[in-house]
């Protein structure tokens, strides 16, 4: 009897490893660097974003995936500032979506002008769990921290700390009326990441965010990921 | 030939709703009244409890079933005031889960002293999202929304307000070093859940905390949900 030798393929891809990829050939085809930006709810991604594009970006020619639950208040805002803004609600089902997938961001890509813009810049939902762990098609990922949440998310939230390459402390404004030591959030970062790179600024007096955005100018000019 | 016939069950639960029944029948058997605490990551859950547990609940009894991703700093913290706590940790697999369900709450209930508690208060993972969507046999759902969050959460995460029987807005002192529209968030509070309870309360000075403690003493005097 002739039997059929049975092929195992060792290093089968999950379905959002596969389609993350996709998004990432689109990306490299185009030339987009892609940013996914992370936060807990109100931390200040959008308001940061505001001060950036109220800059300006130089050459630097930006685009905005806006990931919500609900509604389009932050696609609003920013669209504002006529940078090509796309929202996607992960409200498909009872509650909705913590976080954007590989797929949902694939869902978006037929509505964003990718020959157009250099980066990309992808809004995560406000989460500091879920959203760490699917890979969209980004090159790098990075979070906002704001010094109201305290300083111990690092320890509470590892896997949000570990995966970005940069933490920006924002609300930095505030400090004077909080109990916030901030040397203290660095040691908990550094237990997690050493290498992050971390900035403060304040999205709302400007503080720092030119420090931001020099960081996103830099991450436009990476070289693409090898395919 | 005799053909069995095939009984089709209508109201087959999820899983998630036959472990929380069974949490719920757990809970009344000892008589004990449960709140789930749900709030984004640092809107300040521990230290409203802090507050609470400094002032004591009287004749109540309390006991704190905290869930986190990973470590047990809240937990700790309360644990200081000699009020039962035990800590469940999401962080099974890669990431951790973003919040608490029945089965997770069911887990820990051999360790927690139900007949020595009249209140449980099941601290969650911080979130906005996922917690709303898991009953885990509790009584009533309540969160904080803490004023550095911004006006517009209610509309961005519906499900979470309109779960919740109250809505504690926290970090008041903090209002005059924001730009902050009280009215705004509640006026989208009332676009989604307009029988909700609101109190602005600040856990660090202490204002409006006595006004969260008498929720909680009316909290547990609650007639058990019917079996």
């Amino acid at each position: 009897m002739h039997r059929t030798k049975v092929k195992v393929v060792e290093d089968a891809l999950d379905a959002n490893t596969t389609i993350a990829q996709a998004n990432r050939d689109d990306f490299d085809r185009n030339a987009v660097a892609v940013v996914n930006l992370m936060s807990a709810p109100g931390a200040g991604k959008t308001t940061l974003l505001e001060a950036v594009f109220e800059i300006g970006l130089g050459d630097v020619r930006p685009g905005v995936l806006e990931g919500d639950v609900q509604g389009s208040l932050d696609a609003d805002r920013l669209g504002a500032f006529h940078v090509p803004v796309i929202q996607v609600n992960t409200d498909g089902g009872f509650g909705g979506e913590c976080h954007l997938d590989a797929n949902m961001v694939r869902s978006a890509l037929p509505e964003l002008p990718l020959g157009d813009i250099d980066l990309l810049i992808v809004e995560n939902v406000g989460n500091l769990v879920c959203p760490a762990e699917f890979r969209v098609g980004e090159d790098v990922k990075a979070m906002i921290c704001s010094v109201t949440e305290g300083e111990d998310k690092p320890l509470k939230y590892p896997l949000m700390f570990r995966t970005c390459e940069l933490v920006v402390v924002n609300k930095i404004d505030l400090l004077p009326h909080l109990d916030y030591d901030m040397d203290k959030l660095i040691t908990n970062i550094r237990s997690v990441n050493p290498e992050a790179e971390v900035m403060q600024v304040s999205a709302r007096t400007g503080e720092g965010v030119e420090q931001f955005r020099h960081w996103l100018l830099h991450a436009a000019e990476r070289e693409p990921a090898p395919a």
